[in-house]
């Protein structure tokens, strides 16, 4: 085979295949040999039910894979931001660099984005193949102290920072981050690299907020699943010392809250810990439509924002805080499972075994 | 009786009583003669039910009313921003100056405000007195030219000032407002002002869009209650040549929603109209908990602002905008009655009878 | 000829000549059929002087021209925006699009940013041709009832819709606009559409100002060439009520300032106008180095920009402010000179006869 | 004497006085027990000239002193913040809190602000007494782990806070701070906090950059005072591999600039060591008017920004930077002076002796 892949076509339905080496259509495209590729709680979510929002063509399939690293196998004529043989890290997205969103800084908006492994139209092949195809300003140099079994966090990492950015955190503050996945770990990470003061992780099973404390030494609140939200809030205040009340809704001395766990209950927890014109930043996806404070966030004049993947400037600051040392990405990896066996990574993540779970490029 | 006030006790329970007339505590606070007293959705949720979220305690009672305009009776020691016989437009509220709130221009948060008319710890007396006492920094001299029942109508004005500045509504944009009440009217008023190109005003009652368009010359949509929040934002967007699909949510290419009905139905259309990027504020006020597509504001990057009340530079704006001719508020205007009656312009709002309706100061 | 041309080889030495053609080389280009060139005056120093900071290459010359106007001649084969026949304004730049200032939404910041007639490596050819060859999304369709001549204004506009968002002009304030030349002129009509209430046109000349006061309707100051910075603007401040001092340095109630001379005394009395916290946006270029006030900057904490071209979103606002007929540019457009002739355009000009002079693309 | 305080009347004449103790006038001050004074370089610009803008009123003469610490004597009936007996640092500063300044949360550009050791008028008395009389939220309780000579540091530490967020410092920046006395050393540091990844102090004394280097671990540049500032930023650029060039002036990858010497040369090294986009604020303070490269400003569309002194929040985050060990100050501290030798700590810091030397509040 030409470029081995690993393509999904259903739930439970998944093949090893040659989808041909991607051609470099733009002069500014590289072709990149894939040597690790990370598994995430969306590819567990199409292992199990056939895509998310949009399902998996089935006569066609798809390409699983986004978050990846490997080395540079060729460029096109006008590359001069990398070379043939660098290690790198990559940014599996496309924008169409035309649009307004693309134009203002906001690419990862972009309506024409074309993302690795998202079911289209058009449809995206994603990084599981021993080549993907993408344009040098997507693919980011590691230094060599840098492994590429680490270069595969990068993607998460980026999720962490843009999150952390969104919620504008600010030197000094108190930041609560609901959820001690991986998502949750890294952003309890950054939000110290932007100067958070106090950081706590809240979580629901203990073993990972012992994990969380061990990896981060943050402060760490395990919510009671038998609790309200509300009740939860103030136990958590209370335990830290940040209650206080007023403007007739529970609310505390908690300047950001990022949530990263999608669900209903701490969605609600997280704004009521909240301080009068404190931030929130919602990461997770969970279901669709829940039940929602909505008076709680108008009278404490709350900052809501949505966050979806990562954009400008999200992937070179997580090379550099790993580069530098800042964040240590090492830790978070659980296993590394062959190429072919991939889909047993999948199963892995799915029974909730480790935190970032590996799968090798093809071996030549 | 030296300061004829209008006490509420309970639901359907206010009495015309002599409150005493207040003292200048700080050499900065000023003495208002009351000449005009607005009534506000919530003066009208106070007398049906005793209160919104925090009951009138019945021992004491509340003096009600805070929309007024009046005119300067006395002066403290050290003030030097009004003199006696300046009429004025009132912002009814007296926040600490000593928190972090206060001193970093969010005085509106502050935690030890005191607002009109609203039960406490401590109680603070509202408007509909003969005499109100303030400082001199929330009184506001408006020009001869302005009536004092318009400038009773600056308190509103600042409710759409505080939205659309929070919302940061820019040059260009297609802003969406969803209710055609006082706010929502003013809101739209004020949008205009903010340099929206293209202001639609959406409602479920055609009567109240017929004002809207003949006072704001705006675009307006009526919503069928009958169907769900994702029709009635495609219709609207359809309808408007707006529709622009894309991140596996509804939206078309609206840039700003500001929220003034505080219906659930209302706050998720909102949502489903907005671009990806879009923002997003909450202004009305009403039930406490809503089914809310969190997704979508997710995947759609949304920036959703809660809204309380007004704050730095607010009032200033509005009696600018009233001043200069920008924004009309006498068509607002609906009718006056004798402060004697106050229940019955409560009871006439109640019915849903005009837009707004005034309370006379007592008579000499 | 094929593509006649006006190229600049040195001062005062300007060729017609047949350039060939343009290929469409991206499948995003288009071909654009020039109708009408507007006169800059960076063009009359250009002409004077054989370039500004570059000089022209005096054995390749340049083809001059970069606000321009014109139909859409040719589409490549991804081209959805536009389509032949289209009027266009055409923002004459095409950066790389694959850099950080690019992808942060700043491209006018990229350092391999192509502009129109700007001398390289590599040297950008101008729109001064029959035909000139740029990205789809730097074209801009112009209604029916905008005239070409009209939409060439554009790209000034756009000068001026950067500034004033850098400036961040909000509704309310006083903004003091120095110059009144086609930008300062078009500074004010914007700084009118972003809201500000109080407009100062400055100028040293008053037939200029007159012109602006017929134009724009606003207030304006001519200032004396024989004062000091200081001193005139003490004046300013007095005419129009503005003054108040406090910070150890001059300073009144003015919340903006645009300068669009690049004059040193202006500058200077730019500044002094301020009140603490108050912005200034430098547009206008003059001398490298200036006498600069620079403590009572610090003391009045002041927010000083500089202001390079127009970027994401500047042409989709000029366009859609012409369109609704919020900006009028009709008055400012003084001639129009035969293509031949274009060097009698860049002659009137340097006279200072006129506001905006065009040059009318090639006959066929 | 009850309340034993330095007097300046003129240059080079200070005497030993009783002022007599200063009476709580607001319910919300406090008497501070003064316990240390910190020598900045205003005080021996007092000392060798009489004033710096403002002359010192020789007939009455002004209490030195604007940076101290102490204990809290007595209090105001209002005061809840501190206690009788608390440890503090003191921000030596009364607002109005009744101007728009205050009210917008930019209290420091208060035009009534009364701040310690200022002519007036009025004049307002400095620390270097006894007892000193403030309100309650302009000191700040220090951890008991924090010594007095220490506190005193906050108020330097709160000029380099101010800067820095001004300055706007983001994670993964390259930040150069031109200056390495007390307030570049403490910029450094608080830019690291702020999440600076490369920081670089310059200078044109090596031993004063030794220092830096030991202190703060950061990259250190020797400015040349024979060079110009062109030639001093390329070579500093070179230096470091941040060299890039472009839009027609020396421009490098440096992302912001502190500077922190007030001197002409230092000040237009900075601007041509940014790169487009970049951000420059000024805290040095130096001569009133100064040559100024205005071009490359505008060219690189850079920001910059005047500093004044520091505001809300300021000394909040100060004290949390030293409280958790973030930002260490006692390396700073270079010499103690008796309360009757004040004079020769003046004269000691004129002569470029120590880097913040302090004078001990009076003994019983």
């Amino acid at each position: 085979m030409q470029n081995p892949s690993i393509v999904l076509y259903a739930a439970y339905n998944a093949k090893l295949e040659d989808k041909g080496i991607p051609e470099l259509i733009d002069s500014h495209d590289v072709l990149v040999r894939i040597i690790y590729v990370g598994v995430c709680g969306s590819d567990v979510h199409f292992w199990k039910h056939g895509g998310i929002s949009k399902m998996v063509d089935p006569s066609t399939g798809i390409v699983m894979g986004h978050e990846a690293s490997g080395t540079i196998a060729s460029i096109g004529s006008s590359v001069t931001q990398v070379a043939v043989g660098d290690r790198v890290a990559i940014e599996p997205c496309a924008p169409c660099r035309f649009c307004g969103a693309c134009k203002n800084g906001t690419y990862n908006l972009c309506r024409q984005m074309r993302f690795a492994a998202a079911p289209g139209p058009p449809d995206t092949q994603g990084t599981l193949s021993k080549y993907f195809r993408i344009a040098e300003d997507f693919v980011y140099k590691v230094d060599d102290g840098i492994s590429l079994e680490e270069a595969v966090l990068v993607e998460p990492l980026s999720v962490a920072v843009h999150a952390v950015k969104l919620a504008d955190v600010r030197p000094g503050e108190t930041v609560v981050v609901m959820g001690s996945g991986t998502i949750g770990l890294l952003v309890g990470a950054v939000a110290r690299q932007f100067g958070a003061h106090r950081i706590i992780l809240v979580d629901i099973l203990e073993k990972k907020l012992d994990f969380a404390r061990g990896y981060l030494g943050v402060e760490t609140f395990c919510a009671d699943m038998k609790s309200t939200p509300e009740d939860d809030a103030e136990k958590l205040l209370k335990k830290f010392g940040l209650e206080e009340f007023g403007i007739d809704t529970v609310g505390g001395k908690v300047d950001t809250v990022i949530e990263a766990s999608g669900v209903a209950s701490s969605i609600n927890m997280g704004i009521h810990l909240l301080r009068p014109g404190g931030k929130y930043v919602q990461t997770g996806v969970g279901k669709a439509k829940i039940e929602f404070p909505i008076v709680a966030l108008s009278n404490k004049e709350l900052m809501f924002r949505g966050c979806f993947r990562y954009g400008a400037g999200d992937y070179e600051l997580a090379v550099k805080l790993i580069t530098k040392g800042l964040v240590e990405v090492k830790p978070l990896i659980s296993s590394v499972t062959p190429f072919e066996d991939a889909t047993k990574a999948w199963d892995k993540t799915s029974r909730g075994e480790g935190i970032k779970n590996l799968i090798e490029g093809v071996k030549d």
